[in-house]
Protein backbone atom coordinates (compact mmCIF):
# COMPACT_ATOMS: atom_id res chain seq x y z
CA UNK A 1 0.00 0.00 0.00
CA UNK A 2 1.37 3.31 -1.09
CA UNK A 3 0.91 6.17 1.29
CA UNK A 4 1.02 9.91 -0.22
CA UNK A 5 -0.44 8.33 -3.76
CA UNK A 6 -0.50 11.69 -4.68
CA UNK A 7 3.45 12.52 -4.40
CA UNK A 8 5.20 12.21 -7.76
CA UNK A 9 8.56 13.57 -6.46
CA UNK A 10 10.48 13.47 -3.70
CA UNK A 11 13.16 16.39 -3.41
CA UNK A 12 16.01 15.93 -0.91
CA UNK A 13 18.28 18.20 1.04
CA UNK A 14 21.92 17.35 0.57
CA UNK A 15 24.23 18.18 2.95
CA UNK A 16 22.94 16.58 6.55
CA UNK A 17 20.35 14.83 5.13
CA UNK A 18 21.77 12.89 1.93
CA UNK A 19 25.66 12.88 3.30
CA UNK A 20 27.84 13.14 6.25
CA UNK A 21 29.77 16.28 5.59
CA UNK A 22 31.18 16.18 9.10
CA UNK A 23 32.69 12.83 8.59
CA UNK A 24 33.27 13.26 5.34
CA UNK A 25 35.68 16.38 6.04
CA UNK A 26 37.06 15.34 8.96
CA UNK A 27 38.77 12.63 6.92
CA UNK A 28 39.35 14.58 3.67
CA UNK A 29 41.32 17.32 6.04
CA UNK A 30 43.38 15.04 8.02
CA UNK A 31 44.26 13.09 4.57
CA UNK A 32 45.63 16.52 3.88
CA UNK A 33 47.07 17.81 7.48
CA UNK A 34 48.15 15.22 8.74
CA UNK A 35 51.05 13.90 6.64
CA UNK A 36 52.04 17.94 7.06
CA UNK A 37 52.50 17.99 10.66
CA UNK A 38 48.97 18.84 12.05
CA UNK A 39 47.19 16.55 14.50
CA UNK A 40 43.61 18.23 15.39
CA UNK A 41 40.01 17.21 16.45
CA UNK A 42 39.17 17.06 12.63
CA UNK A 43 35.72 16.69 13.36
CA UNK A 44 35.34 20.26 15.27
CA UNK A 45 37.79 21.11 11.74
CA UNK A 46 34.46 20.54 10.18
CA UNK A 47 31.91 22.38 12.65
CA UNK A 48 34.40 25.55 12.15
CA UNK A 49 34.43 25.02 8.08
CA UNK A 50 30.64 24.27 8.49
CA UNK A 51 29.50 27.52 10.13
CA UNK A 52 30.63 30.33 7.98
CA UNK A 53 29.38 28.66 5.15
CA UNK A 54 26.32 28.42 6.20
CA UNK A 55 26.65 32.03 7.28
CA UNK A 56 27.96 32.66 4.01
CA UNK A 57 25.03 31.71 1.80
CA UNK A 58 22.54 34.82 3.97
CA UNK A 59 24.11 37.68 1.86
CA UNK A 60 23.40 35.30 -1.67
CA UNK A 61 19.99 35.25 -0.56
CA UNK A 62 19.33 38.82 0.54
CA UNK A 63 21.01 39.85 -2.48
CA UNK A 64 23.96 41.60 -1.20
CA UNK A 65 26.05 39.78 -2.94
CA UNK A 66 25.65 38.30 -6.27
CA UNK A 67 25.60 34.48 -6.16
CA UNK A 68 28.27 32.63 -6.33
CA UNK A 69 28.67 28.69 -6.11
CA UNK A 70 28.72 26.33 -3.33
CA UNK A 71 31.92 25.47 -4.61
CA UNK A 72 33.12 28.83 -4.51
CA UNK A 73 32.04 29.74 -0.86
CA UNK A 74 33.46 26.13 0.26
CA UNK A 75 36.94 27.36 -0.72
CA UNK A 76 36.34 31.01 0.56
CA UNK A 77 35.28 29.83 3.89
CA UNK A 78 38.38 27.28 4.26
CA UNK A 79 40.21 30.50 5.19
CA UNK A 80 38.23 30.97 7.85
CA UNK A 81 38.45 27.44 9.29
CA UNK A 82 42.69 27.20 8.65
CA UNK A 83 42.73 31.00 10.61
CA UNK A 84 40.44 29.75 13.09
CA UNK A 85 42.91 26.42 13.61
CA UNK A 86 46.31 28.62 12.66
CA UNK A 87 46.83 26.60 9.90
CA UNK A 88 49.28 29.09 7.67
CA UNK A 89 51.32 26.63 5.33
CA UNK A 90 48.43 25.19 2.74
CA UNK A 91 49.44 26.32 -0.75
CA UNK A 92 46.78 27.30 -3.51
CA UNK A 93 47.17 23.98 -5.09
CA UNK A 94 46.30 21.92 -1.46
CA UNK A 95 43.24 24.46 -0.26
CA UNK A 96 41.94 23.82 -3.89
CA UNK A 97 41.64 20.23 -3.29
CA UNK A 98 40.89 20.67 0.22
CA UNK A 99 37.83 22.87 -0.94
CA UNK A 100 36.86 20.12 -3.54
CA UNK A 101 36.51 17.87 -0.69
CA UNK A 102 32.96 18.68 -0.31
CA UNK A 103 32.37 16.83 -3.37
CA UNK A 104 33.25 13.99 -2.03
CA UNK A 105 31.58 13.15 0.89
CA UNK A 106 29.91 9.93 1.61
CA UNK A 107 26.17 9.02 2.14
CA UNK A 108 24.74 7.93 5.71
CA UNK A 109 24.57 4.24 5.71
CA UNK A 110 21.00 4.04 5.15
CA UNK A 111 21.00 6.79 2.12
CA UNK A 112 21.20 4.81 -1.03
CA UNK A 113 19.54 1.61 0.13
CA UNK A 114 16.13 3.46 0.39
CA UNK A 115 16.83 5.98 -2.44
CA UNK A 116 16.56 2.93 -4.43
CA UNK A 117 13.81 1.66 -3.02
CA UNK A 118 11.80 5.00 -3.19
CA UNK A 119 13.15 5.48 -6.96
CA UNK A 120 11.06 2.85 -7.74
CA UNK A 121 7.79 4.74 -7.08
CA UNK A 122 8.74 8.58 -7.60
CA UNK A 123 11.61 10.99 -8.72
CA UNK A 124 14.31 11.17 -6.43
CA UNK A 125 15.62 14.85 -6.98
CA UNK A 126 18.29 16.73 -5.39
CA UNK A 127 17.10 20.12 -4.41
CA UNK A 128 20.50 21.15 -2.56
CA UNK A 129 22.19 24.65 -2.35
CA UNK A 130 24.98 22.71 -3.92
CA UNK A 131 25.74 23.40 -7.41
CA UNK A 132 24.88 20.88 -10.13
CA UNK A 133 28.41 20.16 -10.73
CA UNK A 134 29.08 19.43 -6.83
CA UNK A 135 26.10 17.30 -6.56
CA UNK A 136 26.77 15.25 -9.65
CA UNK A 137 30.34 14.74 -8.73
CA UNK A 138 29.42 13.98 -4.87
CA UNK A 139 26.86 11.40 -6.39
CA UNK A 140 28.96 9.49 -9.32
CA UNK A 141 32.15 9.03 -6.53
CA UNK A 142 29.27 7.59 -3.95
CA UNK A 143 26.76 5.75 -6.36
CA UNK A 144 23.71 8.05 -4.68
CA UNK A 145 21.08 7.04 -7.95
CA UNK A 146 19.73 10.97 -8.25
CA UNK A 147 16.99 10.84 -10.98
CA UNK A 148 17.72 13.74 -11.57
CA UNK A 149 19.81 17.16 -9.81
CA UNK A 150 18.57 20.59 -9.13
CA UNK A 151 21.27 22.67 -7.74
CA UNK A 152 21.11 26.21 -7.06
CA UNK A 153 22.89 27.73 -9.55
CA UNK A 154 19.76 27.01 -11.45
CA UNK A 155 17.83 29.62 -9.52
CA UNK A 156 21.07 31.35 -7.99
CA UNK A 157 19.83 31.85 -4.39
CA UNK A 158 19.88 29.72 -1.33
CA UNK A 159 17.62 27.81 0.49
CA UNK A 160 15.37 28.57 2.25
CA UNK A 161 14.59 31.06 -0.37
CA UNK A 162 10.91 30.66 -1.44
CA UNK A 163 12.59 30.99 -5.38
CA UNK A 164 14.07 27.27 -4.44
CA UNK A 165 11.30 25.24 -3.75
CA UNK A 166 9.10 27.21 -6.37
CA UNK A 167 11.10 26.45 -8.91
CA UNK A 168 11.19 22.79 -8.12
CA UNK A 169 7.81 23.10 -8.89
CA UNK A 170 7.73 24.93 -12.44
CA UNK A 171 10.70 22.57 -13.34
CA UNK A 172 9.28 19.07 -12.22
CA UNK A 173 5.76 20.61 -13.69
CA UNK A 174 4.27 19.40 -11.20
CA UNK A 175 1.95 20.96 -8.14
CA UNK A 176 4.04 22.39 -4.82
CA UNK A 177 1.44 19.42 -3.37
CA UNK A 178 2.81 16.90 -5.72
CA UNK A 179 5.86 16.94 -3.94
CA UNK A 180 8.00 16.40 -0.39
CA UNK A 181 10.78 17.79 0.77
CA UNK A 182 13.01 15.57 2.66
CA UNK A 183 15.19 17.32 5.17
CA UNK A 184 16.63 17.18 8.78
CA UNK A 185 16.71 20.72 8.91
CA UNK A 186 13.32 22.07 10.58
CA UNK A 187 14.29 25.36 8.59
CA UNK A 188 14.52 23.62 5.16
CA UNK A 189 11.11 21.85 5.88
CA UNK A 190 9.05 24.48 7.05
CA UNK A 191 10.45 26.51 4.22
CA UNK A 192 9.30 23.72 1.74
CA UNK A 193 5.46 24.10 3.40
CA UNK A 194 5.20 27.66 3.28
CA UNK A 195 5.43 27.12 -0.68
CA UNK A 196 2.72 24.35 -0.62
CA UNK A 197 5.28 21.17 -0.83
CA UNK A 198 4.73 18.44 1.77
CA UNK A 199 7.30 17.58 4.29
CA UNK A 200 10.03 14.22 5.53
CA UNK A 201 11.78 14.68 8.54
CA UNK A 202 14.75 12.40 8.46
CA UNK A 203 16.69 12.63 12.24
CA UNK A 204 19.99 12.86 11.77
CA UNK A 205 21.50 13.35 15.35
CA UNK A 206 25.36 13.09 14.45
CA UNK A 207 24.89 15.28 11.87
CA UNK A 208 27.38 17.86 13.78
CA UNK A 209 28.96 15.40 16.24
CA UNK A 210 28.10 13.77 19.50
CA UNK A 211 26.72 15.77 21.97
CA UNK A 212 25.32 17.86 19.67
CA UNK A 213 21.92 16.49 19.13
CA UNK A 214 18.77 18.34 18.35
CA UNK A 215 15.14 17.54 19.47
CA UNK A 216 12.77 15.52 17.06
CA UNK A 217 10.07 17.54 16.16
CA UNK A 218 6.52 17.38 17.50
CA UNK A 219 4.25 14.94 16.29
CA UNK A 220 2.51 16.71 13.15
CA UNK A 221 4.69 19.42 12.92
CA UNK A 222 5.85 17.49 9.49
CA UNK A 223 3.88 14.70 7.34
CA UNK A 224 6.56 12.30 8.39
CA UNK A 225 9.15 12.12 11.10
CA UNK A 226 11.25 9.66 10.64
CA UNK A 227 15.18 8.07 11.45
CA UNK A 228 16.30 6.56 8.26
CA UNK A 229 15.62 6.71 4.71
CA UNK A 230 15.03 2.97 4.66
CA UNK A 231 12.03 3.65 7.27
CA UNK A 232 11.07 7.00 4.83
CA UNK A 233 10.68 4.73 2.07
CA UNK A 234 8.66 2.14 4.10
CA UNK A 235 6.59 5.01 5.41
CA UNK A 236 5.69 6.23 1.56
CA UNK A 237 4.93 2.46 0.88
CA UNK A 238 6.48 -0.26 -1.95
CA UNK B 1 41.34 0.89 -22.19
CA UNK B 2 39.84 4.18 -22.48
CA UNK B 3 39.33 6.01 -24.89
CA UNK B 4 38.84 10.07 -24.93
CA UNK B 5 39.99 9.83 -21.25
CA UNK B 6 39.71 13.53 -20.91
CA UNK B 7 36.32 13.17 -21.31
CA UNK B 8 34.43 13.63 -18.35
CA UNK B 9 30.63 13.69 -19.51
CA UNK B 10 28.33 12.62 -22.02
CA UNK B 11 25.76 15.06 -22.93
CA UNK B 12 23.29 13.17 -25.02
CA UNK B 13 20.31 14.37 -27.64
CA UNK B 14 17.10 12.82 -26.73
CA UNK B 15 14.44 12.94 -29.02
CA UNK B 16 15.49 10.53 -32.50
CA UNK B 17 19.02 9.51 -30.51
CA UNK B 18 17.95 8.42 -27.44
CA UNK B 19 14.41 7.21 -27.73
CA UNK B 20 12.20 5.90 -30.79
CA UNK B 21 10.09 9.37 -31.21
CA UNK B 22 8.23 7.96 -34.54
CA UNK B 23 7.29 4.53 -33.00
CA UNK B 24 6.13 5.51 -29.87
CA UNK B 25 4.07 8.35 -31.50
CA UNK B 26 2.87 6.03 -34.02
CA UNK B 27 1.96 3.96 -30.69
CA UNK B 28 0.35 6.25 -28.98
CA UNK B 29 -1.93 8.09 -31.92
CA UNK B 30 -3.51 4.62 -32.69
CA UNK B 31 -3.90 3.81 -29.08
CA UNK B 32 -5.89 7.15 -29.18
CA UNK B 33 -7.40 7.14 -32.25
CA UNK B 34 -7.93 3.40 -33.38
CA UNK B 35 -10.74 3.04 -30.94
CA UNK B 36 -12.48 6.02 -32.56
CA UNK B 37 -12.69 4.32 -35.76
CA UNK B 38 -9.67 6.04 -37.79
CA UNK B 39 -7.20 3.90 -39.80
CA UNK B 40 -3.86 5.78 -40.69
CA UNK B 41 -0.25 5.45 -41.70
CA UNK B 42 0.33 5.73 -37.81
CA UNK B 43 4.12 6.27 -39.10
CA UNK B 44 3.31 9.21 -41.35
CA UNK B 45 1.03 10.61 -38.64
CA UNK B 46 4.27 10.81 -36.38
CA UNK B 47 6.49 12.15 -39.34
CA UNK B 48 3.72 14.95 -40.07
CA UNK B 49 3.72 16.06 -36.14
CA UNK B 50 7.05 16.01 -35.85
CA UNK B 51 8.19 18.53 -38.33
CA UNK B 52 6.30 20.89 -37.34
CA UNK B 53 7.64 20.55 -33.69
CA UNK B 54 10.95 21.23 -35.03
CA UNK B 55 9.46 24.38 -36.81
CA UNK B 56 8.33 25.55 -33.88
CA UNK B 57 11.54 26.01 -32.27
CA UNK B 58 13.06 28.41 -34.61
CA UNK B 59 11.13 31.59 -33.44
CA UNK B 60 12.01 31.06 -30.15
CA UNK B 61 15.63 30.42 -30.90
CA UNK B 62 15.67 33.31 -32.73
CA UNK B 63 13.24 35.03 -30.05
CA UNK B 64 10.79 36.34 -32.04
CA UNK B 65 9.17 34.42 -29.40
CA UNK B 66 9.43 34.10 -25.83
CA UNK B 67 10.63 30.57 -24.83
CA UNK B 68 7.53 27.99 -24.12
CA UNK B 69 8.49 24.35 -23.14
CA UNK B 70 8.14 21.62 -25.32
CA UNK B 71 5.39 20.28 -23.85
CA UNK B 72 3.65 23.50 -25.12
CA UNK B 73 5.03 22.76 -28.61
CA UNK B 74 3.64 19.03 -28.41
CA UNK B 75 0.03 20.28 -27.42
CA UNK B 76 0.52 23.43 -30.06
CA UNK B 77 1.49 21.42 -33.10
CA UNK B 78 -1.06 18.58 -32.36
CA UNK B 79 -3.45 20.69 -33.99
CA UNK B 80 -1.61 21.09 -37.26
CA UNK B 81 -1.00 17.06 -37.27
CA UNK B 82 -4.61 16.83 -36.76
CA UNK B 83 -5.48 19.14 -39.35
CA UNK B 84 -3.29 17.46 -42.05
CA UNK B 85 -5.02 14.05 -41.32
CA UNK B 86 -8.39 15.73 -41.39
CA UNK B 87 -9.13 14.59 -37.78
CA UNK B 88 -11.44 16.98 -36.23
CA UNK B 89 -13.41 14.99 -33.05
CA UNK B 90 -10.65 14.81 -30.07
CA UNK B 91 -11.69 16.82 -26.95
CA UNK B 92 -8.92 18.36 -24.81
CA UNK B 93 -8.61 15.93 -22.58
CA UNK B 94 -7.78 13.62 -25.45
CA UNK B 95 -5.36 16.07 -27.05
CA UNK B 96 -3.99 16.62 -23.84
CA UNK B 97 -3.46 13.24 -23.53
CA UNK B 98 -1.92 12.34 -26.53
CA UNK B 99 0.55 15.53 -26.69
CA UNK B 100 1.98 14.06 -23.12
CA UNK B 101 2.61 10.69 -25.48
CA UNK B 102 5.94 12.61 -26.21
CA UNK B 103 7.02 11.65 -22.42
CA UNK B 104 5.75 7.77 -22.91
CA UNK B 105 8.52 7.22 -25.59
CA UNK B 106 10.98 4.09 -25.78
CA UNK B 107 14.30 4.10 -25.71
CA UNK B 108 15.81 2.18 -28.68
CA UNK B 109 17.01 -1.26 -27.83
CA UNK B 110 20.78 -0.62 -27.53
CA UNK B 111 20.14 2.98 -25.34
CA UNK B 112 19.85 1.62 -21.64
CA UNK B 113 22.60 -1.04 -21.93
CA UNK B 114 24.99 0.98 -23.41
CA UNK B 115 24.40 4.12 -21.24
CA UNK B 116 24.66 1.53 -18.16
CA UNK B 117 28.48 0.91 -19.35
CA UNK B 118 29.08 4.14 -20.10
CA UNK B 119 27.66 5.52 -16.88
CA UNK B 120 30.30 3.64 -15.02
CA UNK B 121 33.06 5.55 -16.38
CA UNK B 122 31.08 9.31 -17.01
CA UNK B 123 28.27 11.54 -16.41
CA UNK B 124 25.51 10.54 -18.30
CA UNK B 125 23.40 13.52 -19.45
CA UNK B 126 20.33 14.81 -21.54
CA UNK B 127 21.48 18.12 -23.14
CA UNK B 128 17.43 17.89 -24.60
CA UNK B 129 15.55 20.31 -26.34
CA UNK B 130 12.97 18.77 -23.96
CA UNK B 131 11.88 20.35 -20.89
CA UNK B 132 13.06 18.80 -17.40
CA UNK B 133 9.64 17.35 -16.35
CA UNK B 134 9.38 15.94 -20.23
CA UNK B 135 12.80 14.28 -20.13
CA UNK B 136 12.25 12.97 -16.21
CA UNK B 137 8.87 11.50 -16.94
CA UNK B 138 9.98 9.99 -20.10
CA UNK B 139 12.95 8.27 -18.22
CA UNK B 140 11.10 7.13 -14.86
CA UNK B 141 8.81 5.12 -17.47
CA UNK B 142 11.12 3.66 -19.66
CA UNK B 143 14.53 3.14 -17.07
CA UNK B 144 16.43 5.41 -19.08
CA UNK B 145 19.83 5.79 -16.08
CA UNK B 146 20.40 9.49 -16.37
CA UNK B 147 22.79 11.21 -14.09
CA UNK B 148 21.19 14.09 -14.30
CA UNK B 149 18.81 16.12 -17.04
CA UNK B 150 19.61 19.96 -18.55
CA UNK B 151 16.18 20.52 -19.87
CA UNK B 152 15.98 23.20 -22.58
CA UNK B 153 13.89 25.10 -19.71
CA UNK B 154 17.30 25.94 -17.97
CA UNK B 155 18.63 28.18 -20.88
CA UNK B 156 15.00 29.31 -22.44
CA UNK B 157 16.03 28.61 -25.86
CA UNK B 158 16.76 25.94 -28.25
CA UNK B 159 19.38 23.50 -29.69
CA UNK B 160 21.53 24.48 -32.05
CA UNK B 161 21.43 27.63 -29.91
CA UNK B 162 25.15 28.01 -28.68
CA UNK B 163 23.83 29.11 -25.15
CA UNK B 164 22.68 25.37 -24.16
CA UNK B 165 26.23 24.13 -25.03
CA UNK B 166 27.73 26.79 -22.74
CA UNK B 167 25.82 25.87 -20.35
CA UNK B 168 26.90 22.38 -20.08
CA UNK B 169 30.30 23.58 -19.65
CA UNK B 170 29.15 26.09 -17.29
CA UNK B 171 26.52 24.14 -15.01
CA UNK B 172 28.63 21.17 -15.30
CA UNK B 173 32.09 22.72 -14.14
CA UNK B 174 33.86 21.26 -16.87
CA UNK B 175 35.86 22.43 -19.97
CA UNK B 176 33.92 22.31 -23.30
CA UNK B 177 37.11 19.62 -23.91
CA UNK B 178 35.97 17.40 -21.19
CA UNK B 179 32.27 16.84 -22.62
CA UNK B 180 31.22 14.87 -25.14
CA UNK B 181 28.21 15.52 -26.98
CA UNK B 182 25.82 12.52 -28.05
CA UNK B 183 23.63 12.86 -31.11
CA UNK B 184 21.75 11.20 -34.55
CA UNK B 185 21.75 14.81 -35.89
CA UNK B 186 24.83 16.28 -37.84
CA UNK B 187 23.59 19.70 -37.01
CA UNK B 188 23.25 19.39 -33.25
CA UNK B 189 26.94 17.93 -33.13
CA UNK B 190 28.14 20.70 -35.84
CA UNK B 191 26.74 23.22 -32.98
CA UNK B 192 28.77 21.38 -30.05
CA UNK B 193 31.60 21.07 -31.80
CA UNK B 194 31.59 25.30 -32.77
CA UNK B 195 31.30 25.89 -29.04
CA UNK B 196 34.02 23.28 -28.32
CA UNK B 197 32.81 20.08 -27.17
CA UNK B 198 33.58 16.63 -28.65
CA UNK B 199 31.45 15.00 -31.00
CA UNK B 200 29.85 11.61 -31.19
CA UNK B 201 27.75 10.53 -34.17
CA UNK B 202 25.07 7.85 -33.58
CA UNK B 203 23.22 6.36 -36.54
CA UNK B 204 19.35 6.24 -36.12
CA UNK B 205 18.56 5.14 -39.37
CA UNK B 206 14.61 4.74 -38.55
CA UNK B 207 14.62 7.32 -36.96
CA UNK B 208 11.84 8.81 -39.79
CA UNK B 209 11.15 5.34 -40.93
CA UNK B 210 12.01 3.25 -43.31
CA UNK B 211 13.84 4.50 -47.20
CA UNK B 212 14.51 8.45 -45.24
CA UNK B 213 17.77 6.82 -43.79
CA UNK B 214 20.57 9.49 -43.96
CA UNK B 215 23.72 8.90 -45.30
CA UNK B 216 27.00 8.32 -42.67
CA UNK B 217 28.82 11.25 -41.87
CA UNK B 218 32.23 11.37 -43.89
CA UNK B 219 35.00 9.71 -41.40
CA UNK B 220 36.50 12.59 -39.34
CA UNK B 221 33.60 14.71 -39.62
CA UNK B 222 33.27 13.80 -35.49
CA UNK B 223 35.13 12.31 -33.39
CA UNK B 224 33.21 9.36 -33.15
CA UNK B 225 30.84 7.41 -35.63
CA UNK B 226 29.12 4.77 -34.20
CA UNK B 227 25.64 2.96 -34.94
CA UNK B 228 24.83 2.18 -31.60
CA UNK B 229 25.15 3.40 -27.98
CA UNK B 230 26.68 -0.05 -27.12
CA UNK B 231 29.11 0.28 -30.20
CA UNK B 232 29.58 3.82 -28.24
CA UNK B 233 30.28 2.06 -24.89
CA UNK B 234 33.36 0.07 -26.49
CA UNK B 235 34.76 2.70 -28.16
CA UNK B 236 34.68 5.14 -25.51
CA UNK B 237 36.30 2.01 -23.71
CA UNK B 238 35.08 0.28 -20.41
Amino acid sequence: MTSFPEIRALTFDVFGTVVDWRGGIAREAEAMLAPKGFTLDWGAFANAWRRPILAAMAPVRSAERSYVTMDALHRETLDLALGEFHIATLDETDKHRLAMGWRRLDPWPDTIAGMNLMKAQRAVVALSNGNIALVLSMAKRAGIPWDTILGADLVRTYKPDAAIYDSASRLLDLAPSEIMMVACHPGDLNAAKSRGLRTAYVHRPLEWGEGTERPLPETGEFDVIVHSFTELAETLGA
